[in-house]
């Protein structure tokens, strides 16, 4: 009954366009659109994917801007290209039976003025103060979590949460690594938040070799070039600087372990899936969303201090790589994804609660 | 029967929350909202204001903001509650005959999905480039100019301009002045576009007194140590800091005249405006709005080099002090500025072209 129902539906997905769909580099959420329009498309949906004019999809797509914000220097205000963009896609509400918007709080006031069920995931962190009087006033707009824990700074708001959603990927993409690198994966970004330099000391202390592949923004620069490249000259430690989607899975999967040591509240830590698709466990600091990726014992370990990062890292070999490729096919596929996805629209299109 | 028509109008003005209406301090659009407000509530129309809480006003408020913006330190996102306030109105925007934005291009998308006419004065420059793309989608969305020099980088788009409306002054609260005070005036802000460096150099070589009554932003603070603050050190220049709106028509009106050596399109100079209305005489350079501000050789001086402006110096005072502020009040009074608004409501309201 509900893939009739769903199969039939006109679905406008609204990208932000800093990145075109599937991003060129970094950019998880594009990314996450790209997986979840592909796969809908293949159900057989009719979507429409308001996005950047270079983004790549079996969807139809409607442009605001020719290339990606990002990619294009002379980009000033990436405020304006969202106003047109919203303006394309509401003009249009009654051409679609759902509209999903993908650009945070940017759409929620559209949502009130057309007739047609909107729903929005949010992809950012909402622990920030000036959000709170937002949400409030938005309190009936149909909101998608991507994890629990990115509710909790909201949580004594009524809001109209509709799902969690955890994202998925495209599991065929990832193969089950042999794990025979003999090095720990640091993978993403140089940043304070990410904790590189926790990861680097907990390696060291292990005595195990840490491959370090991340981008370094110019704003982190410094952080980078006082704080972490003075730990870079050790035996243990190899630096190889950004790596592209590509070769990620080789990276995660010839690795025994991936270390994931953040120190903020990540709404969802889309490297720790990817890592389990690949066989990979996960040791990771217990911030966010990752309490909700990870099974401690089993897909990984959650180690607050530096002593208990060392004491998973010694014994993170004990884990079945086997069984966090299947935790990822159980939990984190782009079908699973596509599932939940269709059940919050099923609801919002028929009115029925969630079951 | 214009005045019949528009005196029972319902009527919305969406304000910037950066400053209370009027403001505490600086804030051109704000002040200018608050003069059009108030004295369309004498007129009769009903009129709401969307603005922030501490805004004081005679029309009903509806407030998205307890405080305006610029005073909150903690509020690190602007967006979030102009958001609010767009949902607020456009929600409600079949109570009122006419909507007016003023907060510039963030309001267009909402114009096209209620029925209720809405016109949007934009406040700011329009020479960025990014806002062509933007405009050209929002081709059909009425807009008013605050002066024909603002459309000029985008006139090769068919825009729907309804009118150029110059602002207007509550002229009861500016008098003619003795321009007595034997110095030349700078009013406004410290900064490179505002050509401070310039007047000074101009009032050296003329020989004649300057006094400059200017804030100092964060961001120009460099600039006004290194270029500025070095030329201050001299009998002939005397920096006062920054003056409130109390002090304004007594600075202006015994100055011998005002100078204006700016230095980009500035959309309107109020200050032009206000040195009129106090009777004093003004010295511009020929940038954006200026030409149609004054009259060369009744209310003041064009002058594009340091020689004209030194030569337009000394013949300042040959200029009739009594006619600079009958143009005022012929020009620019808050009760012109309203009729001109009325024409452009009851032509929206009615479908009908100005005439």
């Amino acid at each position: 009954m509900r893939l009739q129902l769903t199969a039939r539906m006109r679905v406008a997905h609204i990208a932000p366009l800093y990145e075109r769909v599937p991003p060129m580099l970094y950019g998880g959420t594009e990314r996450v659109v790209s997986y979840l329009v592909e796969e809908q498309v293949r159900r057989g949906h009719q979507v429409t994917l308001f996005a950047s004019g270079d983004s790549r999809t079996a969807a139809d797509i409607v442009a605001a801007v020719p290339r990606a914000l990002r990619l294009d220097a002379g980009h000033t205000d990436p405020l304006a290209p969202h106003v047109v963009e919203l303006s394309q896609v509401f003009e249009h509400a009654d051409e679609f039976d759902l509209i999903h918007s993908h650009v945070d709080y940017l759409a929620f006031p559209f949502s009130r003025l057309v007739g047609t069920p909107t729903v929005h995931t949010l992809h950012g962190r909402l622990d920030l103060p000036h959000l709170r009087p937002l949400m409030h006033h938005f309190a009936d707009v149909p909101l998608v979590s991507i994890s629990n824990a990115q509710r909790r700074p909201l949580q004594h708001l009524q809001l109209n949460w509709t799902a969690t959603v955890h994202h998925g990927l495209p599991l065929g993409s990832y193969d089950l690594g042999p794990g025979d690198g003999h090095y720990i994966a640091f993978l993403g970004r140089i940043a304070p938040e990410k904790g590189p330099g926790l990861a680097i000391a907990a390696a060291k202390a292990a005595g195990m070799r840490l491959k370090i592949a991340a981008k370094v923004d110019p704003v982190d620069r410094p952080y980078f070039e006082s704080e972490i490249q003075p730990l870079l000259d050790d035996p243990l430690i190899d630096y190889v600087g950004e790596i592209g989607d590509a070769d990620k899975p080789r990276f995660l999967g010839e690795a025994t372990a991936l270390i994931f040591p953040i120190d903020w509240p990540e709404p969802f830590g889309l490297v720790v899936i990817e890592a389990l698709a690949c066989g990979t466990p996960v040791i990771a600091r217990p911030c966010g969303s990752v309490p909700e990726l990870i099974t401690p014992g089993r897909t990984g370990f959650l180690a607050d201090t530096l002593d208990e990062i060392v004491e998973a890292l010694r014994g993170v070999d004990r884990l079945d790589r086997a069984q966090c490729r299947r935790e990822a096919e159980r939990r984190f596929s782009v079908e699973r994804m596509v599932d939940d996805y269709d059940a919050v629209y099923e609801s919002l299109a028929t009115g029925a609660p969630l079951t």
